[in-house]
């Protein structure tokens, strides 16, 4: 059965590392003593090493122990023996890049669907969607596909951000760019505020968090979800 | 002689359609009796007859008459006999997808090299770099290639933003974004402010506007350049 964390953020303002996930994930990954650590996102290009002690020093107070996925020889066999898997974020294009090049994509999907415990947050929830069409990152690096591990049946769009009332910079609001998506895609795309996550149990997706989340469907308005919602019809 | 405009926006807040440009468009297409417009970057899925008629009724002021490169059986031909070339603004990936699917990226390549007049505003000038890397855009759309015109030996980051200082999202500022690009990437990024442009005469490349513009360098801190200054040895 599938059980995932997608979290929208790993930390929110003024917070720590994960702080306001861990309740939620002492529970999420209560029968595993380890953790496998996909690092690959890199943000602010942090090396695999540095990203995964900054994991292992939140994971210790669960009393679980990390290990990085770029420790492994075998990188397919490390996800297919692992107790809990747990993907951080930072730039998509490079997370994903990784993936398909280590073949860790396919691996990943396979492990999730058979019921190794997921957590995402940022990109690592990204990658839970249908593609990465709708990432907020800078195209670093070309990957070779967009396809992603589908996990749930809809796009993510992480940190989803309301336009700021006083903006004057004419770029596009996320809003306007999830529109200009649906011109030539027809998914759903679940705009997750930070702070929000979805609970996936099986077939059951349930947002997470105190806030709502912005539901944007191919030709109609965006509207917005309540916490707790049941989202298990959204594909 | 290369002649280029490459401008950071299309539009200033609380300006209308290409106003703040038009002396300096005026005099860049003074021997142009009609412009070729490449509408194929779509901003907010805008259909491409609407967006060449927005063009068309900016430069009727100027007394020249616009043609879409979609109105055109051969788009190829349409690039080669152009007197000037405008590329606007939208999405880069779709811009992109577009200039490969019909091979319109060479051509127009091979003309604005050859000496025809060009201007492109946010992705159309995205586009005037080595490679569209450093995009803000949503990748809405898989082009076959993050490759561009290369235009000028370098990267562009056009609406280019300052961190907000009072900002509590927790979404990676341009600033980050970039150094991220320059962990994988060794080409400078230059970050143009709205309401900068690049003025490129033959190997002659000076910013122009009010603003001073953000150069960033892999390893390097960033720097800011004042306008008037000749970027002709950015490399």
């Amino acid at each position: 059965m599938k059980n995932l964390i997608i979290a929208s953020t790993s930390t929110l303002h003024g917070g720590s590392y994960l702080d306001y996930l861990l309740p939620t994930l002492k529970k999420h990954f209560e029968n595993c003593s380890t953790l496998l650590f996909v690092p690959y996102a890199r943000p602010g290009g942090i090396t695999h090493e540095a990203y995964t002690a900054k994991a292992a020093e939140v994971f210790a107070k669960l009393n679980i122990t990390v290990k990085g996925i770029h420790e492994y020889e075998n990188p397919i066999e490390a996800v297919q023996q692992a107790e809990g898997i747990f993907t951080g974020g930072g730039n998509t294009f490079l997370l994903v890049t990784q993936l398909y090049k280590t073949g860790t994509m396919d691996a990943i999907e396979k492990a999730v669907k058979q019921g190794t415990p997921y957590l995402g947050t940022s990109a690592g929830s990204n990658i839970c969607g249908l593609t990465m069409n709708t990432t907020n990152d800078m195209p670093i690096i070309y990957p070779p596909s967009f396809q992603t591990l589908g996990l749930v049946p809809f796009n993510i769009n992480p940190h989803y951000l309301d336009p700021l009332p006083d903006s004057t910079h004419m770029g596009e609001t996320r809003e306007t760019r999830i529109k200009e998506f649906h011109q030539f895609n027809t998914q759903p795309v679940l705009g997750l505020r930070e702070g929000s996550w979805l609970d996936v149990k099986g077939s059951t997706i349930t947002l997470k968090g105190e806030l709502q989340a912005r539901l944007f469907k191919q030709g109609q308005e965006p509207e917005e979800i309540e916490t707790d919602t049941d989202l298990s019809w959204l594909k």
